[in-house]
């Protein structure tokens, strides 16, 4: 497959298209990246790397790092972990208290904001140093120590979590929270606040392309029975209440992130990734999604 | 892959599971099937068949007929067919009215009842012959022309679609629903009456895992792309709200109905269909859902 | 109380208000009528009858009819009445399906289209000619033999009447309906497009605000506790989901109707009607709640 | 009227009915209550002090404060008040967070826990010392000093207000909350935890009886107009999801606590209270609806 050329196609090709999309605001440091930021960077298990643009520049990952708490969840607990969070697409905004409400503090699954907050109060449970193992995790998948939190979307980020705030309270109204209020959400903001590029993403995300084994040495991160439903999980709720359109015209399972990023896999094939600020309406990647759509389209592969 | 052992272990495991599903009652004809009903049929592309039990008794179809509406209405129109009918997972029950009126009558997906409604309503203004281009489109894709509507279950159902009827009008209101009423509501029903058995829906699905076309003649019955999303949407929406459930535990696109069957496919390798009449509390078959989860616990493989 | 000089006043300063209402236009017979139109009446207990304006030409009462029905289905059954219809304001705008699926198809009240219907299936079994018995019940409050209905309002509804349709439905699929669908809509329409003047609907009034007795004869058409308690859902479920704001503009029991009447009474005092088809984005006549507002500002006295 | 004669009939009748109301638990220090005490007082405008059982021993207040706070914003504020909390009923129990998000964070009236948070936060920007002048308030208004907060009661509420500190988020997510949270939350706890008698609160209500006059000296402590207006929003609001059924029942304006104290007034005529800690499943004293169902019954009069 000559990906470099077809990654060439669709750098011109996304040049042309005008992009309607907004940079996320509601936090305030995210509203300072340039929407003209555009990177793409594809990792295949049998031919190594391809890309374009700023596919080395780092950028916060927000909402992608959900992938890795739950991988750090699942690989400590077994199916009990799915008594405190559904795996159902919620067809409601990644904010949502809605759904909650309705159904006793349970959220629909880990990648809405809810249910990564779960994962948070899980973890914290279950982990010595939360903050340190976390990071320490995505050194190891990703063989790169210098990746870090950035300290100032860490606290832009933490001055307007109101609605987190929200969620963690009603959570804990039910019950579904054990640890200190202030304890998770500083955790789980954390988390969001890492900064990493499209080729060390791709580079995290190969673990799910190569069945929970780490490329370079073949360490096995998580059992493969487990890597497969994660990538189920991203698969139909990767993508908020747009997970079936990006299902539908993409076809691979996925996450995406409102600093503007997108990783997603082909199961034995690749993992691949993608950088542009400005989000569609349902708050993802505009140009990441067309860039991916584009990528399936001219490889004619996909998990379909 | 040895496909008959793998069935043979399913079918003895399955017999140790006390099956607390009940057979829908809501259609008073589909509640005289009997609850001891079990039929397993796997179609490999490059293997032919395995099967065990009543594989080859034909049942009500029921939804599964929606993956075959769509089909035929995605062959006849392009991408403005997704302007009155969604691709999202919709977080509720079947036959839910709420985000209908939340959404101004646009159902979230093609595979609840109200989206169906809306395929049915297209196939209407499409073909000439709604009822006999549907039988000869099933017959074609079986190349089996004895398969039929079950009059009883056509008239019970008939007589007890009030809430389907609820959900065409309020889609009227919104002006989503074109043609008269009763003649939209009696085609769906009709297309939910049609009877196959597990090894007919085999080979029916069999285009679905084949990239749209026949194993038999190799007729291109829908284009490769347009395949892939009707099983991007069968990932994501065939099971109701147990959709992610279903793709968590099994990891394949899939439709399930009411009369107890459920069809499967793995996009390169095979088709598979399980008949079992007790359904969850979901609405889905309670063993069909274990023997699928078996099924690629055994084969190790999934589409993840 | 010098009632004609507040009429005149509420007269000349309702011509200073530019009226941003808009004239109900879903039921295409309704949207013929002059946004003019403007009439109030006021039928004293003691004084007898001041009014202006239009207020002597007849409209259609539509939802101002519901407060008839209930009052014949309160005088023929007792409070297991209530078991089929709730006594709660809905919060929700009048047509909505969305409480009736939460809620088991009882519907929050029978003021709103769902309610009233349960009503209309009521009456049907209880009654031998439901629209003979319902007209000649009119024609006793008011005294007056040529009040009918409007055929051409009559089946300009019936043929755009998706949602009601959608109503029954869906209660019957509750079992909350007993009768024929099309019997139930059929009699429901009939009674919402009866026609009537201010100065009609005042004199049937009267009996709401005189304890439950025609004034002129002091017939007792419902007893004195019933009829408080119909006044109390007329506070509480009147104007929809602006049943509070009216409570607190004008603080009187009421029913408002898409033709742009409002009919309210103080209980021991007066009977008044208002009539102006533009309607507020709730679906309450513009002016009519100026009217009233005005009304009981400058008598100086409400129920509370 | 003979008030001493019905509340003894009341009193016999109260002691017949099997009480199967449970004591609030979700406030640790409220379920420490005997859930035997009963007490009624009724004030006479113009006959004085009517009453039975324990009418002169404190309990906590809770929602019943609500009144009194949303008096002090309606002295101070025009209006411009009910732009940042509506006067709707909610349909809804009066923690949900549901509306709330549909309604971009404006509360549907300032009853319900949201409301009232709402105007607290109102209270803080307006008030130098607001706890003090609350206080302050509500011993002008019942001419008792002594009048203080259960501090025990106060710092258990404050352990468990989980759920209200997710109405707090969630609204200042919307910029509907514009002081500090932990400080609104404070402050709103603060009012619950107040404990009065059923012989205070009856004072304290007779303004609202009054016209907004103190009995005793005829101060003006809030305007008729805006007195009227607090009397229909308690009308339509005073009982969460269970204000139509009161109103239905009992026919008067009244605001009930999860104390199980229900206050209610006839204007014109008398302020009432009832307290019995079991509480209905709505969450309103289930004897205290009996007692006020009664007393209306037995007078014959109500305001409709």
């Amino acid at each position: 497959m000559e990906y470099q050329q077809i990654l060439n196609t669709i750098n011109s090709e996304l040049s042309g298209i005008s992009n309607s999309g907004e940079v996320a605001t509601y936090i305030p440091e995210l509203a300072t990246i340039s929407p003209k930021k555009l990177g793409m960077h594809l990792y295949c298990i049998n031919s190594g790397h391809y890309s374009f643009g700023n596919n080395e520049e780092r950028f916060s990952i927000q909402s992608i790092s959900k992938v890795f708490s739950l991988t750090m969840a699942m690989s400590i607990l077994d199916d009990q972990l799915f008594r405190r969070v559904d795996v159902e697409p919620s067809g409601n905004p990644f904010n949502s208290l809605i759904q909650l409400e309705y159904e006793n503090g349970i959220p629909r699954n880990p990648f809405i904001n809810a249910g990564a907050l779960v994962i948070s109060d899980i973890l914290i449970s279950e982990l010595k140093n939360p903050k340190k193992d976390f990071l320490d995790f995505v050194h190891n998948i990703t063989e790169n120590n210098s990746i870090s939190v950035n300290q100032k979307v860490f606290i832009s980020e933490k001055e307007c979590s109101f609605r987190n705030a929200a969620l963690i309270n009603l959570m804990k109204s039910f019950g579904n929270i054990k640890n200190d209020i202030e304890e998770v959400l500083d955790f789980y903001i954390y988390q969001c606040a890492i900064e990493m590029s499209c080729k060390e993403l791709a580079t995290a995300f190969m673990v799910y392309a190569n069945s929970g084994k780490k490329l370079s040495d073949t360490t096995q991160i998580l059992s493969e029975q487990k890597t497969k439903r994660i990538n189920a999980i991203m698969q139909t709720c990767g993508f908020y209440d747009e997970a079936g359109e990006f299902s539908f015209r993409v076809g691979l399972p996925g996450k995406s992130g409102v600093g503007g990023g997108i990783a997603a896999i082909h199961p034995g094939q690749y993992a691949v990734t993608v950088w542009s600020p400005p989000l569609n309406p349902k708050g993802n990647s505009e140009l990441g999604m067309h860039a991916l759509e584009k990528l399936t389209t001219l490889t004619g592969y996909s998990i379909f």
